[in-house]
C-alpha cells in the first residue's frame, strides 16, 4: 500500500549559509592517507555516517549495499599485507621517473586509522529483475558508489577523514572478509578524525597530476560539440 | 613541482548548522521524474553544479568525466524514443502484478525538464597505467559516479531536482550522443527546478519496495558477523 506519510511536500532551495555548507563539504573533502588521529570514532557518529550512506539513491530502490567494519588487528594486518603485495606489483607498472615518485606516495592508512570500512554491493539483492537495472547491469555498483560518496561527505562535516584504498587483488579482499561470490567489494575506506587536510588533492600537491580545466570537459548535445561549434 | 599553495591546513568539524545542512541535502534529495518546472536553470547555477561534480574524488586524480548538456529538441526526442523502446522491453520482464504497477510508474522527465545532462567516463584518460586503477579497472567508473552524486547533492541545495534515467540500450545513447568507443555513458540526468519533492523515495511511496533496516546491513570484521557473533 502507498505510504501516505511520504507524500509530496514543499522543497525550497537552501538558504545561503546552508548552500555554502554543502559546497564546503564537497570542495574541502580530501582523500586521507597520513593525517589520521588515533582517537576512536563514537558509535553514534559512525551510525550517522551509515545513515548518510543508506540514504543514497539506488536503482529500483535496491539498496544493494552492506557495511563491514574492520577493527580486529589480525584482520587489518592481513589487509595491510594484501595492499603491500598489490602495491609492489603496481609500482612495477610505472616507468622509471614515475616509479620513483610513486614509491614516495603513501596510499593507505589501514593500520594508522582507528577503523576501516568495506562497502560492498550484493548483486542479487532484489531478485533477478530490478527496476531500472534491466538494461545496464552495473547500475547496482553505481548505487553503491553513491552511498560511498554520501558517507565521505558526511565524514567531512563530522571532522572525519576518509581514505579510499583501491590497490588490492580482488581475491585477497574476498578471502579475508569472507565475501560470498555475488558480493562485490566496491570501496575499502580508512576512517579517522583529522585536524589537518590538504588544501588541494594530495596527488596535485605532490606533483603527480594537475586539475583539468573544467570548461574543456563540457559539451553540448553531442560529444565534442562546444556551444554549437564542433571542436 | 609541489604546489605550496595546496599544503596542509587546519580542518575542523563543521558547526552544528553546517553539519545539519549537509545531512539535509543527503536525506531530502529525491530522484525526480514528475515535479520539474519549465523555468530555465541559469548558466552560473549550472556551472556551480559542474564545479561540485569536478571536485569529486577520482582514482589517481584521473578526473575521467565529461559533461554533455542536451537541450536540442531533436536530440531529446530521440533520447525519449530510446527510453520508450527500452522501457517497453523492461515491462515485459516483470510478472503480471508487478507489470501492472510498473506501467503506472513515470520513470523519466526527459522532455519535461528544461535540460538534460549526460555524465560520461573516458576510460583512456590518464594513459594506460593510472595510479590506484592497476588492480581494479572499474575504479574510473566509480570516480564518475562520485561526480554524479556530488552534482545531485549540490542540485538539491540549489532547489533543483535531478532524475537519473538508466533504462536505455547502451548503443542508442552512444549513437545519439556520438560517443567514442572508449567513453562510457555513466549517468543520464534530467535537471530542473522543483517546488515539491516526495518526503520518501517515490518507489517507496508507490509501494514498489520498502527501505531496508540499516542494522541488518552492518557486519563486523567479516561478512555475516554481527558484533562478534556469527549470524
Amino acid at each position: 500500500m502507498p505510504n501516505t506519510s511520504g507524500e509530496l511536500a514543499h522543497a525550497a532551495p537552501f538558504n545561503g549559509d546552508d548552500k555554502d555548507a554543502v559546497y564546503k563539504a564537497i570542495l574541502t573533502r580530501r582523500d586521507v592517507r597520513s593525517q589520521f588521529l588515533p582517537r576512536e570514532i563514537p558509535d553514534d557518529v559512525l551510525n550517522r555516517l551509515l545513515m548518510a550512506a543508506h540514504h543514497a539513491p539506488s536503482v529500483g530502490f535496491m539498496q544493494p549495499w552492506n557495511f563491514i567494519f574492520i577493527k580486529a588487528a589480525e584482520t587489518r594486518n592481513r589487509i595491510s599485507d594484501a595492499f603491500a603485495k598489490a602495491n609492489a606489483e603496481a609500482a612495477e607498472l610505472f616507468s622509471d621517473k614515475r616509479k620513483t615518485l610513486y614509491s614516495t606516495l603513501k596510499l593507505e592508512g589501514i593500520k594508522q586509522s582507528p577503523i576501516n570500512l568495506c562497502i560492498t554491493c550484493d548483486r542479487e539483492r532484489g531478485g533477478p529483475v530490478v527496476l531500472g537495472r534491466t538494461h545496464n547491469r552495473d547500475t547496482d555498483l553505481y548505487s553503491t558508489v553513491c552511498a560511498v560518496q554520501n558517507l565521505m561527505l558526511a565524514a567531512r562535516a563530522e571532522g572525519i577523514g576518509a581514505g579510499w584504498v583501491s590497490i588490492f587483488n580482488d581475491a585477497d579482499i574476498r578471502e579475508i572478509l569472507a565475501l560470498p561470490e555475488h558480493v562485490v567489494p566496491v570501496a575499502y575506506l580508512c576512517l579517522g578524525y583529522v585536524e589537518e587536510l590538504f588544501q588541494k588533492p594530495e596527488l596535485e600537491v605532490k606533483g603527480w597530476r594537475n586539475r583539468l580545466d573544467l570548461q574543456t570537459l563540457v559539451f553540448h548535445d553531442r560529444w565534442g560539440e562546444k556551444d554549437g561549434e564542433q571542436v
